[in-house]
């Protein structure tokens, strides 16, 4: 693919949005200190900005100005950047976009408050689209904003119920039905839908572009588990490994489970229902060099150490490293990660396909190009 | 005062606000259990609904009517509710209104997902008052919504600033404009607001209405914070005391800071830099009992069991009981609870004309004898 040119051009978006969210934002008085300047924190990391682009894109190949889009697209990337904000704190992630996660810079309560503003921030933009746009457009917007937020909380909610029950009987179309709502509706669905609103495209559009983003949804968050996965096989690293940590649910381990020895198959569910460890778990080392300098000095026993050791494991009982490399070898073997690619492919060519149909028609531009190579690099990326 | 009626209208209110959240929420498919069915959780206990009444009461005394300010009030109590949710993972609280709070029922991530869940669901009626109101009256309680949302989280962080920065050097003025951030807009401003412009009052009220609602909020505030030292005072109990242990700062903690001693006032600083004891800091007795058992059979040390005790304390280092009840009682030394209280009886004083030079010209209806009993009640409640 023509990575140059995509890549530029989601550049050039994320710089445009950027500098919006910096003009809406006060930059002085005591709120601009406490509040607004943390808002920066996710969107001024090395960030795609994928959102705001397809949406930027989608207008503008339609025919639609720059200038009546940008508000929209920066309402889609603060509420991208409060999901993340709610993700890592839910998640106990410690690293994002190469930093440290906003809840280990500033604590929980004010990560989640940051998280907050910007849901309320974004609501200033969409009423100011009455007067950039039209009343009805902007009323448009705001209805494909609401859906937006209820099927992502629906999604979300859907996961977690599974995590929480220890439910593992999925198949691969409820964890698609599920990622739809999840990713598809706020990634894909929205940027794509207020695009073509702003730009006042033809409603007969609607239904093409309904199955465009369904496919480029799931070929996405599928790409998304897979490079996880391989991430995590080169590395073994806590915060790339993510999502068996944390015990998500994913075509390949679906796929790995339903091929799995009864015998594997129960090993890998005792381990799956058992919790991430806490930053404290999984650095144990002051009480583990305490304990062994007691027992050096004769102050405490090995049986007693051996004792307490225990304790503090059994306190815990969180997934230890042995067992995500179980889980990972399990995936390997059935060749899981290769099953879940190759799914993500059929989706990627169904969005090829609705790609063809919806935008050849249209007259040759940048942002045309930029939405037929986001079909490539959804399949192709490498991060 | 005529508190039956004031608790009658209050019930009556919340009677109707509950029933149309639930003929707003999907009652059947898999989101209705994953997800809207925990938002009733906090609605259902033993809640005031003071918001939405306020709403309903402002509506109707203005000779607005029900149906047409019921959806709004709605979105006022899922707004109150996301911010309890919140609040209460914020502080680590374990009992809201008489319940479990909703983390420690579901987990944090639940928990996070249905306040984020409530925010979505809160824009469908806003813009459905389009057609039930008209264009122009949407957009203009969408605009005190935002307005309300991005104060809210404003003063939230001014509050949470000083926490973090253990900063102690506040003025009382500087807590009475955090409090008119954080409490105010969303519980006084823009419940009033909302209820008199769907009542299409006319605009010149407005600045009435904001000195009103300006002094309700303030002593309403102030109430709260003795209420919680009295309760505290009382009971010592973790979750009554709450103001304390999070170390949040009330007028009494900084006028009973100002009165100290210089020595008592730098071991009151010490002990507010630490932070509250998480639950398993709070029940330690495990590994106590552990400990004194290993040292019993032999495997440990006196010495060995002191260092261990001591490593464990100085990873905690939280407030102790101790600590609380030596604060508790700079505060009843210095007479802070009345000096508070007293504060807060001048600002129900000011509510109190605000609300006859606002309020005395309406023809009498229950509503307008329900917003006079309000400015009574804020001062003399009990809870």
């Amino acid at each position: 693919m023509r990575s140059e040119a995509f890549y530029s051009y989601l550049d050039e978006c994320r710089t445009l949005v950027v500098s919006e969210l910096q003009n809406m934002l006060p930059r002085s008085g005591a709120a601009a200190q406490t509040l607004y300047e943390l808002m920066y924190e996710y969107p001024l990391r090395d960030a795609k900005a994928l959102r705001p682009a397809l949406c930027i894109a989608t207008c503008r190949a339609l025919g639609g100005a720059l200038e009546s889009a940008l508000p929209s697209a920066v309402v889609l990337e603060l509420y991208h950047n409060a999901f993340l904000i709610h993700d890592d704190i839910e998640d106990g992630s410690e690293v994002r976009r190469g930093g440290p996660t906003l809840h280990r810079m500033y604590g929980a309560p004010i990560a989640l408050n940051v998280a907050d503003a910007m849901l309320a921030v974004a609501l200033e933009p969409l009423l100011a689209n009455t007067e950039l746009l039209c009343v009805a457009k902007a009323l448009h917007i705001l209805q494909v904003v609401a859906r937006m937020a209820r099927e992502s909380a629906e999604g979300q909610a859907q996961e977690l119920a599974w995590i929480r029950q220890a439910d593992w009987s999925q198949r691969d179309l409820d964890y698609v039905r599920m990622a739809h709502k999840k990713t598809t509706h706020y990634s894909f669905l929205a940027p794509m839908a207020i695009g073509a609103i702003v730009a006042g495209a033809p409603h007969s559009l609607r239904y093409r572009m309904t199955l465009l983003a369904t496919a480029l949804g799931a070929a996405f968050q599928i790409r998304d588990d897979t490079l996880n996965l391989e991430a995590n096989a080169a590395a073994y690293d806590k915060d790339l490994a993510g999502d068996i940590w944390e015990g998500k649910r994913t075509l390949a381990l679906l796929h790995a489970l339903r091929c799995a020895t009864p015998s594997d198959r129960e090993r890998a569910l005792a381990i799956l229902r058992k919790p991430r460890p806490t930053s404290a778990e999984a650095a144990p080392d002051a009480t583990a060099r305490l304990l062994a300098e007691l027992v050096r000095s004769g102050d405490l026993s090995e049986t007693g150490a051996a004792t307490l050791r225990e304790h503090w494991t059994v306190a815990g009982a969180a997934k230890t490293r042995e067992d995500v490399d179980f889980l990972l070898q399990l995936i390997q073997r059935s060749g899981s990660i290769e099953y879940a690619r190759a799914i993500g492919r059929r989706y990627a060519a169904r969005a090829k396909h609705a790609a063809e149909r919806l935008w050849s028609g249209l007259s040759d531009s940048v942002h045309k190009r930029f939405l037929f190579q986001l079909t490539e690099f959804v399949v192709e990326r490498e991060h």
